[in-house]
């Protein structure tokens, strides 16, 4: 498990908390469906404190997505997954993961009764099939739905439907340990990136603790740049965005706060 | 390198040819940015005969970078990556993959004229800094901004934005050895998946060669699914297509082929 440590700007050491999503679809890697989860779940994580640090796609195949998981596993604080949870033949995620991990797959009773309850007389077995998990699992609420999401300690089975995986996190909103949140701020500026390279590079070398990347972008027949700082500390960051548009401004260049 | 064989209709073992995408970027990963080159690389890919089977999205870090690049080249035929190649300081694709490769970091010639000729006297060190590769590299036109791409064998190191990727990849159009490419057919369907799960698993049991995945969906106040089936064979994709149709037509679902 990566444990790195920040010096943050106090002289205290914080513990930087890091996750990966593994995405499960053979949709995705055919180009028919945009991923839609990548997205939404960084900026989630990012306010329970903990950084995505990784993502893999992977087809609905058993030994891929068993790998995948185990790699992330080893690497970083939490995992999650999303797709491959429903009804039908090629929903393998739970039967992959267990595998990957030896353990075997037993139907939970609290999913079942869930699943019971929301589909009335019309339970048929493929819609039972939504209630196996790995063994020592617990649920995650999926308020849309009914099929539930499935927690295995720090690895996080969830539903590829962009709504419902919205929802299973809503449920985990504020329960995951974390550090603290990554801030960011923007800058933008009508140059060529290239143009102010330099600059950029001694602003971010003497500032190691604020992240600068930065983002060009061609709109109105012209060409800009965003800068965006990234950083823990609201004081640090925000004395490297001046300092920063300050060293824009004296080098001629039109630049402002906030992304252009 | 993965080599698997598939058996087709005609008895003839095909080589499958296999891809991997390393997306490179902290703005993916923060969920600033949507990548939008995974689904284009993925559709340009199959037109040339090749199955993307994995992608990474990494941070702007040279260990991850060059991590996710050798674990990729060693399991699959050709590796693309987007990001990263850009003249502001972080960028680091290049110097990353050289690393991991083991091969110095040189200017190309052809790529300094490239860009001395696309700047003329607005040339600058950092625009320069994009004429840098692995040693041992080629280039892959850029129509649009002049900064080249590279190519070190099965390796292609592309732009992160889409429309630059999209003119690097053109430059490949037929280029790249491959097999065939995967056809795919949708049935729509007027019902809940989990409903016909059992007749999907049935069909999917009966035809291993055609791949099928189901695809629910909620539109217009109800449920239904998209039934995609992919395979290397027309006539069997065709077939297959047909007597699901019929099955579900049997079972009386409303279901029709073409994507609902």
């Amino acid at each position: 498990m990566q444990q790195t440590a920040s010096q943050t700007a106090n002289g205290a050491e914080d513990r930087i908390w890091t996750a990966a999503l593994v995405i499960i679809g053979d949709e995705i890697l055919s180009g028919r469906t945009q991923d839609a989860n990548l997205a939404y779940l960084a900026r989630w994580l990012n306010i329970q404190g903990i950084r995505l640090r990784e993502t893999r796609v992977v087809a609905d195949d058993m030994a891929a997505i068993g790998a995948a998981v185990n790699a992330c596993l080893a690497a970083y604080d939490y995992v999650f997954t999303t797709g491959g949870i429903g009804p039908t033949h090629d929903d393998i995620t739970v039967d992959a993961i267990a595998a990957a991990l030896g353990v075997p797959v037993v139907p939970h009773p609290k999913a079942e009764a869930v699943l019971r309850g929301y589909y009335g007389d019309r339970i048929t077995e493929a819609r039972l099939r939504m209630a196996r998990v790995p063994e020592g699992a617990e649920l995650l609420d999926n308020p849309e739905t009914g099929a539930p999401g499935i927690r295995l300690g720090r690895l996080f089975i969830m539903a590829g439907v962009p709504k419902i995986t919205q929802g299973m996190l809503r449920g985990l909103d504020g329960k995951l340990e974390g550090g603290k949140p990554v801030l960011s701020a923007a800058i933008g500026a009508w140059t060529a990136e290239s143009q102010v390279a330099g600059l950029l590079a001694d602003v971010q070398k003497a500032n190691q603790d604020v992240q600068i990347g930065s983002y060009p972008f061609w709109r109105e027949g012209r060409g800009g740049a965003n800068f965006v700082l990234r950083a823990v500390d609201p004081a640090r960051l925000k004395a490297v965005v001046a300092s920063l548009v300050a060293a824009l401004q004296a080098d001629g260049v039109d630049a402002v706060e906030g992304e252009l």
